[in-house]
């Protein structure tokens, strides 16, 4: 029987399991099996939680920083190594403090390995900020075409580690009427693809100093989800690139799944984006691993 | 902390909780949090496991059949109340047995109260044999329209305790181009709504005495789903009604979560229909109720 945890960030979930030593060692359709909505436990992806001396890829985090004690083996949903997730690397540190691995004070940074380098995680208002790296304007126009959207709208390329294409929409309503159960189309298609956001900004705009957005995205090679973190800092970055130069560094972005914060600040290599928001564990279990 | 188990039949999957003397009410907005797949448990309905005696439909179980100790709580993932669930009678009888609630040894026959009257189980090579009752031909020849079907087919009206409607199609290719991300059409309208099966006859029909069908059923108010066990009756019915009198009484149905079988026999009441197939628990938790 192997021990478990289950836990979620706006939605996006994961299953957590605690392997401190490297021990176990999950295989591509076992991962799969355990994401399983209907025959397993179900998750978007899996989380191991390893000691980063265990691994070949957490000794290369703890050269880069060596407070990166725990390293995030993350695997998506169909088993295939991933490097990054931003809502997983919340849902990572809430259950290390949860579980006494960790602990992080106000004012404190906890460091956790990722095979993208190391992420740092801070408290904040709405849960838990992670420093998500510098991110650049990818250039190119593509134009987004999806079902029930009318014309087609240009999109804005922006990489933050991985690709998205940002489509402002006029209203929530135009949002609301998207039927994104299909995949939209970019013309041209991007060389590596590209995760979706549509985005509608705030009226107002800006509230109390904080940008406002509103989001749906659908994910390359999964579909529509709950809630993307790249897919919200890059939303953010999108607008406030709209918006010109009088547009804020703090951003709210609401995703089917909650609210997250987007926040830029600068950093040695260039701007940096943080994502904040909530990470819950909703419960424990123990499975017979197929 | 509750705790509870979770189990599947062909991929139609349930939370289980035991609450043997009924203190546990669920209100639907809990059921509903339990079944939600990103922010709970996740599954297609709760069984809740109460001895008959706790509860007042419980001891009208009890007064139809003595023997049925054990009353299956059935609720919709919405949080609503439903009556059976052939999927979930076979879960239920196997967790059960698994926690020493009940025994069921080869000739014997397990009963169980359900809203719809109390379920007979039976060992069966494939799992679990739930006896479904009688079943009728509703009549009327409903025409179904679903996307990737081209022109609209005749269906076959046939009520197992709900109402059903099965189309048959022509190939297994016919099968797999079939959308059912939206709901297919029936005119005229039933006036209560029915679950909607495509299938497909085996070729050859019967294979050692047993008829053979391959089915995808759209469910009413959930859309389509991986298993559907009063649709896999209604399935094997329509089948052998279109097949004439030569047509066997055992059947074998595919369905996108495996393969169950359907088999008639006559009863007091009328011809009966039974439904087999496996039943597994996955894994065992504890959650903290909201």
């Amino acid at each position: 029987m192997v021990a478990f945890a289950k836990g979620h960030g706006t939605g996006n979930d994961f299953v957590i399991i605690e392997d401190a030593d490297g021990q176990a060692g999950f295989e591509p359709d076992q991962v799969a099996a355990l994401c399983d909505r209907h025959f397993g436990i179900g998750g978007d992806g899996l989380l191991r939680v390893v000691r980063s001396t265990a691994l070949v890829e957490g000794a290369a985090a703890l050269a880069e920083n060596p407070a990166a004690e725990w390293f995030m083996d993350y695997r998506n949903a169909d088993g295939s190594v991933a490097e990054m997730c931003g809502n997983g690397v919340r849902v990572f540190a809430h259950y290390l403090i949860r579980s006494g691995l960790a602990e992080l004070g106000a004012g404190e940074t906890l460091h956790i390995g990722t095979r993208a380098g190391v992420r740092a995680v801070t408290l904040a208002d709405n849960g838990y900020e992670v420093d998500m790296g510098t991110w650049r304007i990818a250039g190119g126009e593509p134009l987004a075409r999806a079902a029930g959207l009318g014309v087609p709208r240009p999109g804005l390329g922006i990489d933050v580690g991985n690709p998205h294409v940002v489509v402002a929409l006029a209203s929530d309503a135009e949002l609301a009427g998207l039927d994104l159960v299909h995949s939209p189309e970019l013309a041209p298609v991007p060389e590596n693809g590209a995760n979706i956001e549509f985005v509608v900004p705030g009226d107002p705009l800006v509230q109390d100093g904080v940008g406002r957005v509103r989001m749906r995205v659908f994910e390359r090679g999964v579909g529509e989800t709950l809630s993307c973190g790249t897919g919200v800092v890059a939303s953010a970055l999108a607008v406030r690139h709209w918006a010109g130069s009088a547009a804020p560094d703090t951003w709210e972005v609401e995703v089917p799944g909650g609210t997250l914060g987007a926040r830029m600040f600068p950093g040695d290599d260039g701007e940096h984006v943080a994502l904040s928001g909530s990470a819950q564990i909703v419960f424990h279990g123990e499975i017979e691993l197929a």
